[in-house]
């Protein structure tokens, strides 16, 4: 019997997280709500997926646009085993209540507080601890890209101390209401919220992070300075290491891939649905090494990077996969991750 | 025996024309050509196409990157019935030369001039004239925008003079090189080339044309006025006659399509390969009528809107299918453009 | 006896009309407001300005920034003849009746609908109609560039009929939560507001207005059509005409100036306060003129054109001087509009 | 008997140059050169500095601009006793004979290589090395801004160890054909240049510098981790001690400088000439200290920053002013940079 997954928001993470979902054999999509008829609840009906009415929406509105809809989200929840709330940042919570009230486990995005659920999560840093969760936190775009080369790099070399800048984008593609237009905007949170982030998934990680937003919608880009414990032999052997591990993607030089914008190229190029990019992305001219401290610039995809993540922690949930390795080889096979 | 088709270049243009081309079911891709190693070189060997070196390019650049190359565009010029160019601009004519002492027809994008093609072409509004030429001339993304258009108003209502304000978008999201970063900037050439192209055509459509430049990726977008030579009943009736014809899409004000970045973001929602957008984009809230006088917003995506417009000139030129119609039912098919 | 101004708002207007009062000879400040304390509040305290707490700010709010406040606008507005209303849009039609019970005379800002005001103003195109008044709105940054244009052509020419397509920016400079940060909205209120609201100055200026929006920040652009009732004998004489009139700037070929980025870079040459251009920049290559068709391009500096025009309008409603040509000139010389 | 200084190029820094040049008691500006007409040329007319035609330009081209010049760059250096090379980057090499046979001292910028001259300098930093001398180097914008910081954080606190990343704009506001557009580009060398660029002035400094570039034209922006020899008291403590050090403005946070679209702002509030701002900006609440970790951002105003270098530097090279305080005292006051 697959697990029955429905997905609460359409928007950005919730589209994907659908998609996704429909594409695992241990799973199904038994719905997926929208407040307010769109061009996306438009998607999700020509994508044939059940669609309900969420929030202060109302059926009539879904009519009047000729959008079929199949009821309230309660009556989404009555058909679901799990929900993934992609309510927009800090509505999840709101809506847990309602989720315990239909006796459904619940996967929170990174935009809630961790307190939201028993354990916030990342595939390849701690899988084992959702096994049998009812109520986990996928964390946030920024985070999973670091809690990923985290799990690389402690395993590895150890980790003595970790500075990231992080260079945010100020919006989606499709957020046009947001700026900056032009100037850059300093978080003047010191350490930003990142750090205190990655330490719900690795608690003793030594990581400070500091924070700024650029007028672009593309990726997020990290420079991170990592002093190792057990230093490597050279830069090649980082580079192997991030290569030799799953949702890493890292460009050669001789690709001339010079910014985010080259590697949503090649991500749209590759004929990757919505262009995106699941995986950490590294350059190995962007990676350098001098004795214990390692530099290397990462890009992160916001839209995307957390899909996989989602699935995998349904599947820790409902014990379909045993440990991280097992889980992550059927969600990367199914979204097309391994190269 | 299907058309055997080169593509010389392998850039923006290149690369969608040669995915198109192996999709038609009366053609072949012989081998696409790229000067130096990238991840657009990488991405034509990941699908399998036959690829060649071409400029002042070296084989042993592509071989030291570990892509294999099948010798240089003399070789693929051998193998090849036509030619379809999609060097950087003004690098066509250089190269026409060697096409004819290869015996090849060829297919020149709208950078070039006029003069380089025995016509300029787009398949809704001239097709019959190319067929069996050997030099063809698909016009620009912006020309090919306002021809089908033309197309549609010419036959319909008739033109009585159509002043276009072209807002071009600065630079393709990938070429990192090009600004303005901030700022808008007029082209001070009046009326913009953009009509004379657009009456290479319509040799008597009474068009002007005025263009700016924006510091956008996405698309071009028109602001167009018509007074028509004979008044339609509704803005509905305008609707409806874009809609019926083919390569438009026309927007629901329910949809909450509120400009090029959602256009986009619907392209991607809808799995086209690349997040293109082949069609002329209008807004059912965007076309306003007055009498005579017609009003409406038309979006361009500068990167893919010509190609089935280079699937359509290779089918005129080898008479593979008698009327702009049939062969534009078979692009359209096969190019996922029927809605 | 100078006329005592009260400038209500110390934003991207207030502060530059509260700048402009200061040098005139025959009006006096007596008064900035501001909600809360900021970089800007700190300025009008630099400047010297008397500064009130408006809105619902706080005294002590003020203190702990160690800005110096005299009171509320309560106690402003009872040194003051006259108001000049600087609050954000839609603001100031709340603001009326506090103005009517102090009795002043008040002026309203373009972001107002015209019927919080007896007349919609500009100095050159209907200076007289605000002679004595007491409340008069000074049309919005783009309203007024159209009727400083409109001035010249109908007295010279005469305007047969008129389509601008307006380019808009994003957001001022400073307004960092303003979007779109990458793509182009077009303005689905067709005719925009732009025409009727250009008609409150002229009433039957046969105009016609379209508006999109990109990602800049720095001014408006108009593409202008006219077809004139008396064809000019060539683009030189309209450029004379332009030329001559106040308030116009006009860029020859030779000082290479590409668009708005120039124009603001040569108002920062000019050591202009705050790099701003008040007057309507036109450019010798940007003028065609074909029969009685005129196309050219003008450039509108939203965070400053109006600020002479709150000058004038207050000059008018208390009889300063008799008409429209002899405020200018005294408001021109005092900001160095004269060149 | 002032020193007689010809400006080289009237460019982004040249003209800044030529303008606070001319504000020197101990200085007179002799001459500046252009290579074209344009609206730079006429600035320099209008300001009525002596202009010569530099590089391949010709004097038949500005006299049909409507440009008084009085000769080439050859008859300016006549004129001298120093120039300051503000021709584009990498071109004052080409100069430096030209300047040699004409027996001037010369002052090149940070865009040439250390070994163009005797020492590379920064009036807080180094100004006694630069005593006498010859041929000096203003290092460049960013070099600047961390020499500075660099010198009072040494002498403080000591530094153990530095790490900058530097986000920077990709164009200034003028130079409208750079990129990018959207997207965040890494320089892929690391350490970048900046970091043995800042220890040309202090050979012992143990700092290392990452660089990006983002799409923004107002400021560089440095986040700055930097372990400290001898804790300070508190963050209110390093930020004194910058606020005691002339070239450095700190923002409060009832201030609401959210980022460097507001510094700017407020430097234009501020009425200095063409909004510059020549300090070394930090923000109150972007200053955070953990023991001896001294984390801060600091944002850098590219167009501006060096000019008052360029002026102490020519008093150093002309024993006019004994050290740095003293120079930096008549330089400050001039500019209007003591508040």
């Amino acid at each position: 019997m697959p697990v029955r997954v429905a997905v609460n928001g359409f928007g950005t993470i919730g589209k994907r997280v659908a998609d996704a979902v429909s594409k695992q054999p241990d799973m199904v999509l038994v719905g997926v709500a929208k407040t307010r008829p769109s061009f996306e609840a438009r998607i999700a009906a020509e994508r044939g997926y059940p669609l309900f009415v969420g929030g202060d929406g109302r059926v009539e509105d879904f009519r009047a646009a000729g959008i079929t809809v199949e009821g309230t989200t309660d009556e989404m929840f009555k058909r679901a085993d799990v929900v993934v709330d992609a309510t927009p940042d800090k509505m999840g919570k709101e809506q847990a209540p309602r989720y315990e009230r239909a006796h459904l486990k619940a996967i929170y995005q990174g935009g809630e507080k961790p307190d939201v659920a028993e354990v916030s999560f990342n595939a390849l840093a701690n899988y084992p601890a959702a096994l049998g969760k009812s109520r986990v936190r996928v964390v946030s775009c920024n985070t999973t890209g670091i809690a990923r080369a985290a799990s690389v790099l402690r395993a590895r070399y150890g980790v003595e101390r970790w500075e990231v800048t992080l260079i945010r984008r100020a919006a989606d593609p499709a957020e046009t209401r947001k700026g900056p237009v032009n100037g850059i905007l300093p978080t003047f949170q010191i350490p930003s919220h990142h750090a205190p982030d990655a330490q719900t998934i690795f608690p003793d990680l030594p990581i400070t992070t500091t924070a700024v937003v650029v007028p672009t919608t593309l990726m997020h880009l990290h420079v991170n300075h990592v002093r190792l414990r057990r230093p490597p032999a050279s830069a090649s052997d980082v580079i192997a290491a991030f290569q030799e591990t799953p949702r890493f993607h890292i460009f050669r030089s001789w690709e001339r891939v010079e910014g985010t914008p080259q590697v949503l190229e090649f991500a749209r190029d590759q004929l990757t649905p919505r262009g995106d990019m699941m995986k950490n992305v590294l350059w190995e001219n962007g990676v350098h090494l001098d004795g214990a401290d390692l530099r290397f610039f990462q890009a992160i995809h916001q839209e995307s990077i957390v899909v996989p993540e989602n699935i995998d922690a349904i599947r820790a949930m409902f014990n379909l996969a045993p440990d991280g390795d097992s889980s992550i080889a059927v969600t990367d096979m199914t979204l097309g991750l391994r190269s």
